[in-house]
């Protein structure tokens, strides 16, 4: 039988089930390959869903006006105007960018680095994806003028780019793209007739409140479509909610027709249980506010603690500004690393890291980087510690790093990059 | 900008979400369109929903192992084998049946009439639909001879068909495919290696138990894929939560392994507080199975008491054996409908009902007729009642045809079809 598009398992995703195998065998890890939050769920906010358990009908496609209204606070509250009816939830962003590759159509330009599923959705949805590299130290953002470049040679190829993806805050890199360099995109997209689709989920987790991420909505409103979730400001992300700010105008409103046309013959509607929560939570009242709150005074600590070890080796990093993540190139230690280890790109360093030291990460061609990049990426996220006592003591800890839990997991990155980058290869003795 | 595929809202969404419209803007409607299960959910199972609101995790891609297991030993109960390794939870068996058709690519014959949704998900999973006619009174599986005919020709064109699909228990018939007919088409798909795509989310709501329809896991069990759902059974449609059962040997496997692929790209997991109330669900305790009898029950009453008021207008109308649809063809009537009325079609009827006497409904052309068909479908699964107060009555009582709501709504419908078939158009005194 003739094959279709390609598929592999989301890397994240499969890193995970990877981890909790060696983790029921017993074995000590150190997980730091997916992003996914390991915090507890507000209790008020999981009253809400208990609450809730009774609804069964399906309600409107689009969202309960409910939640399409509370979102379109959220975004008011964030400097973008927001119509209700223009917002569309999903059962997480994921669908939600997938539906609008689905809706828009043609070829997708992604950033690189990238989240490791735009490639795969842009595949899956019939198109294919054009990556164009970010500035340093701008993760998310394609580079203005190298998009220009790329989509003018993609459509005298033949090809047919519609839309660009962007993510602010970044995933993989923990950084955000400047407020210029975003100005920049959203012209070089209106130039070229291109949606652009922000993903905006680690929008509630810049580390300084002084520092926010600029949205391309801002400057490109009338082609910019804003996707957000709870799955990273909550750590509900096996709840399974997003919603996405569709532009007001007629390519906005032709958009959200063919979005919500798409939604109802995918998935029909997000769970109800799940969106009466959602919208309690995207009113933003006080005790949700704080939560985001030490969650992020929680990632910025141990994001910018594993930072530090992960610069300590030699490695280039940019500081990270914002997510659970971090974002090392290994470069600098390329003949070290080949001569101590046969280490010659970043599966080679992730392999070494869990084989020998049970520390999992992701390598940067997860992320679309060549497979000869020595770049890897380190979630912190998963760190907190086991069941719901040691995440909600990280969550209120004035100094989490002296939590034995962490302060352990801490030691064993330091001990595994101390080998990783030893100019000779540990003897038997050192190891144990 | 070019357009992509186009897509239209499903039919049966549309039609609710209009129907809430009237409804808020206080116009009296007998909601015949749309199949959502108006009932309540079952106590123990809200329960396990509220108890299961703190799982904030992903979990497996493919669904939690208790879920896998509690599916499996549905299956087996109803003499699938089923091993849950091979089973993979979705947000609904939509998306499920959806992400199937991308895993397996290529064209997909469908039956004719059948589901609003199958031609739409192929034509956004990049393929086409082939539509093939059912014997008469044995909707939801083509014709195995048709098949045939239909898809040596589509390969003759250079079309690429790979899978077939089938409704067992048939929406929007409300017939069974008879056993026999199940083994030719079972037949007919290995001979022309076509993947079965089985949809048994009716599988439960079979009138006389006596009565089970066969699936075609029976028959070609290294080639069908079995989905279904809670929609349907327990009424819990919002929550969105549905499971596949993958073919056992090398086409299973590697089907199972792409399926997913799509889903960690689409959909990450299904919610897990749902998936938790789930597990517990497909376990089957005493009291899930009862509250299930009791809606079958409700529905067999119901639908055949619509079912006699259809007929009795000269309709031609099959039996309905499971569900809780019927779909009368008004063909006999094709004259007296034109000439009273001016209705040549079955929008036509479906308008009429609509504007004349708020009886909501869909025109066969929803369900893949051609447009001049006068097919009609109408679910009654609405009927029960508003508010669950009235919808628990209705599940309990002896004879809930004598329930004042669920009479009045048959009175009207009574009335409409009186209307409908009338060899002269009313007066103004007999419509007040």
């Amino acid at each position: 039988m003739p094959q279709p598009v390609p598929v592999t398992v989301s890397a994240t995703l499969a890193a995970d089930e990877a981890l909790a195998r060696r983790r029921s065998a017993g074995e000590a890890v150190v997980p730091l390959a997916s992003g996914e939050i390991g915090l507890p769920v507000l209790p008020e906010l999981r009253e809400r869903l208990a609450g809730a358990a009774g609804l069964n009908a399906y309600g409107p496609v689009a969202g309960s006006p409910e939640l399409r209204a509370a979102a379109a606070g959220y975004w008011r509250r964030r400097g973008l105007d927001a119509d209700p009816d223009l917002v569309v939830s999903g059962p997480g962003s994921k669908p939600l960018l997938f539906a609008l590759m689905l809706a828009v159509g043609g070829d997708v330009v992604i950033p690189v680095p990238s989240w490791v599923s735009y490639a795969a959705q842009a595949a899956l949805a019939g198109g294919r994806a054009i990556p164009v590299a970010t500035r340093p130290g701008e993760g998310g953002v394609p580079d203005p003028e190298a998009l220009r470049a790329a989509v003018r040679s993609a459509r005298a190829r033949g090809r047919d780019p519609r839309s660009v993806v962007v993510t602010l805050p970044d995933n993989p890199t923990g950084t955000v793209a400047s407020p210029g360099t975003v100005r920049e995109l959203a012209r070089a997209a209106r130039e070229l007739d291109l949606v652009v689709i922000s993903d905006e989920i680690y929008c509630d987790l810049v580390f300084d409140p002084a520092d926010r991420a600029v949205s391309p909505a801002v400057h490109a409103p009338e082609r910019t479509v804003v996707t957000t979730g709870l799955t990273k400001n909550l750590g509900v992300g096996g709840w399974r909610t997003g919603v996405a700010r569709l532009p007001d105008g007629p390519l906005g409103r032709d958009l959200h027709q063919r979005l919500v046309g798409v939604a109802s013959q995918v998935w029909s509607s997000t769970a109800a249980p799940v969106q009466a929560a959602a919208a309690y939570a995207f009113a933003e009242p006080p005790e949700v506010l704080a939560h985001v709150a030490a969650s992020r005074r929680l990632h910025a600590t141990t994001t910018r603690a594993v930072a530090a070890l992960f610069a300590a080796t030699g490695a280039e990093l940019t500081p990270v500004r914002a997510t659970c993540y971090l974002y090392p190139d290994f470069e600098p230690l390329r003949a070290r690393l080949a001569d101590t280890h046969g280490v010659r790109d970043g599966a080679g360093i992730a392999a070494l890291l869990a084989e020998r030291h049970g520390v999992v990460l992701l390598p940067g061609s997860a992320f679309g980087e060549p497979d000869t990049s020595l770049r890897v990426r380190a979630a912190t996220s998963r760190l907190y510690g086991e069941g719901d006592a040691e995440r909600a003591a990280a969550l209120t800890a004035p100094d989490p790093l002296r939590l034995p839990w962490i302060r352990d997991s801490l030691d064993r990155v330091k001990a595994a990059l101390t080998d990783l980058v030893a100019d000779r290869p540990p003897t038997r003795g050192e190891l144990s």
